[in-house]
């Protein structure tokens, strides 16, 4: 029997289905790609296994995670800057020792597409074992045409390596590279007029994102990159509030963002932008843990106006070196104060949606068939403990990829 | 040729020794269970190879983790319990539906000692997965003599049933129990008429612990129990200065105590009578990170007075369900700013020294073969990045126990 017609069954599972915990345990079965069925085990008659693969009994199901914000692609390692921080380095002297951000581009332009292939692969190893079947990676590091490109070819490649779902996103406006200095301006051109048109044309993009804040991009240049995108039908994102409040989501729900993401000083005006454009919060408890942040973002007002929150790890060699999407789910709540069932739908339907995808991150007839089972008892208990190992079966597209 | 007599090498090993990174690429030796050699490269011989095993080159090494402080045995869930109060409800409402420690303890008396063993495996196996070779497992839930030597005998048996060290504690004074209700002098004295004799009568304990805190036990209390532990030949530690300063670490000095745990509240006084008793101040971010607390312990004091300082995973199902080992190192470095060699001396030597063995968490010629090789860059690349599935080879008693 082919894959496409393969069907699968599982009885007996508490099902997390992406926004809620169904009140009973569940039989669920899909049939190659696609989930058909979904029923209360008290409703399941025996005749519907006939031609099933029996896949178990009990553990807890979810969709498999989908880590809407990374940026698992990048050469160097910022450890060496970690320790020295901490044992007493200044900025300046890590400055000159060639710390921060620009050190990773350095070592981003200077690594062969193969490199950071090679690098970039067990992290995301380490997501797909702790259950991720789609992810997002951003590029960033590269600031030239040339090296953004390649760093999205990466991902592009990571995606036809592994079993995983990877989308991409161009993100040059990520940091103003050293050859620009004093003329940030000049660098949105190139942003503009160069790098959006050469990665759609080369189908390297999914969507284009921006760092709009004091230390990187104006809401004014971030727009200019918008627009530009739009022209080239790319679907757009915001790193915005992050560090102080520039109106950065505001202005790109006004561009029909799908998320905007950090938003930590997000003000009501912004949250009512959001909840109108249907752009979804990205929420990132990595780098508010990592950089010691105290500005928590606006959880309950997000909450009352309905804005849907996603939670992701952001994975980054600066401020969220954390390659650990259920850690998250742990921050979230501990940190946040997210609900676990808000946290896990951060990271399945939310997630999803903040990718634009209304048919994954979702245990419903008819959504992929992108699964998870784990070894615990109630789906809370994977925001509550931090554990790694409890995955017990990861379905990708149908296909059992790691079992226990 | 016999496991006694196999001699295993490795080349070119960026190595920490327990307490320092060493300067230069290394060769190690192990034979049997203890390590024979460690020698820079450019002084490696290679005559010395002659009936060694080459296990790979390159990686850092690290000295199998010692997890000092741990509550790995015990019964039930609070999965329930942290979702409940993330939805709102007050400790009125979760103390009604039978939460906080005693539901735990509960649990923990109505389990079987093979029910305990089957929970337990698990979480000890996650500990192992992250590099763990030696792992303290307290007793505290059980609050009987009968169910805390059921605790204890579980723990024991992880230890014959895993490839690790397991050092038990008798924590009868973790919590009063509520047939012990207004009658706290009362339980004291089951424990140290009854519970202690009898677990030094069965050799089920390595050492005796006490939880000197206001909503716990006193400082008079803690002192009848050390007392008590002395006449039976055991060594003693103490939670203490977690909550509020109440004097139990400077008290538990006094009395030679292996170890403070805790210690947010230690004052002056408190690290001079440790200094003077050299007994090792045990770090636990889990708990701190998990409670919210914003008190840290004071770190810098330490530093300066040269008391040892110990990281562990306090891993237990109510302040602390962290069962990540390296977790705890990047929490000891982000919230309480250590040092990553610091911290990773505090789960290797210090580790070690917490629980009394000087031949462990160490690299270096007699040591127990022990060992942690990573697929890392630089060792303190454990403490930055939070990343399942870095573990390349563990050693225990000089048998390799994964390999990836
Ligand atoms: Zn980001
Ligand atoms: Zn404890």
């Amino acid at each position: 029997m082919s894959n496409t017609e393969k069907r699968r069954l599982w009885r007996d599972v508490s099902v997390f289905d992406g926004l809620h915990t169904l009140p009973e345990p569940m039989a669920v079965m899909t049939q190659g790609d696609r989930i058909v069925s979904l029923v209360a085990m008290h409703d399941f008659v025996e005749h519907q296994a006939e031609g099933c693969d029996e896949m178990g009994c009990g553990g807890v199901m979810t969709p498999g995670l989908v880590d809407c914000h990374t940026h698992l692609v990048f050469g160097g390692s910022r450890a060496d800057e970690f320790e020295a921080r901490l044992e007493g380095a200044g900025y300046e002297e890590i400055a000159r020792r060639g710390g921060g951000i620009l050190s990773t581009v350095s070592a981003t332009r200077d690594a062969s597409e193969q490199t950071l292939f090679e690098l970039a692969k067990p992290r995301l190893e380490a997501l797909i074992a702790d259950g991720v079947t789609t992810v997002e990676i951003k590029s960033g590091y590269g600031l030239t045409v040339e090296d953004e490109l390649k760093m999205l070819r990466v991902a592009r490649r990571l995606g036809e390596a592994l079993p995983v779902r990877v989308v991409t996103t161009l993100l040059g406006a990520h940091a103003l590279p050293p050859e620009f200095k004093n003329d940030s301006d000049g660098y949105i051109d190139l942003v503009c007029q160069e790098m959006i048109p050469a990665a759609a044309r080369e189908g390297l993009a999914d969507a284009v994102d921006v760092f709009c804040e004091k230390i990187a991009f104006s809401v004014a240049q971030c727009e200019r990159v918008f627009e530009a995108a739009e022209v080239h039908g790319l679907p757009i994102k915001a790193h915005a509030e992050q560090l102080s409040n520039l109106g950065g989501a505001a202005m790109a729900a006004r561009h029909g963002a799908l998320s905007a993401d950090h938003i930590e000083y997000l003000d009501e005006a912004g949250i009512a932008a959001m909840r109108q454009a249907g752009s979804v919060a990205v929420i990132l408890p990595g780098a508010f843990h990592t950089l010691r942040e105290t500005q928590q973002p606006p959880i309950a007002a997000l909450r009352k106006a309905g804005v849907p929150m996603a939670v992701a790890t952001d994975a980054n060699p600066g401020s969220s070196p954390l390659f650990m999407p259920t850690l998250m789910l742990n921050l979230a709540c501990t940190l946040f104060r997210l609900t676990p069932q808000e946290a896990l739908a951060g990271m399945t339907a939310q997630g999803a949606s903040a990718l634009g995808f209304k048919d994954e991150g979702r245990i419903e007839e008819g959504a992929r068939a992108d699964l998870c089972v784990w070894n615990i008892d109630t789906p809370a208990a994977l925001a509550y403990a931090v554990q790694p190992g409890r995955l017990r079966q990861r379905l990708f597209q149908g296909e059992l990829t790691h079992a226990i």
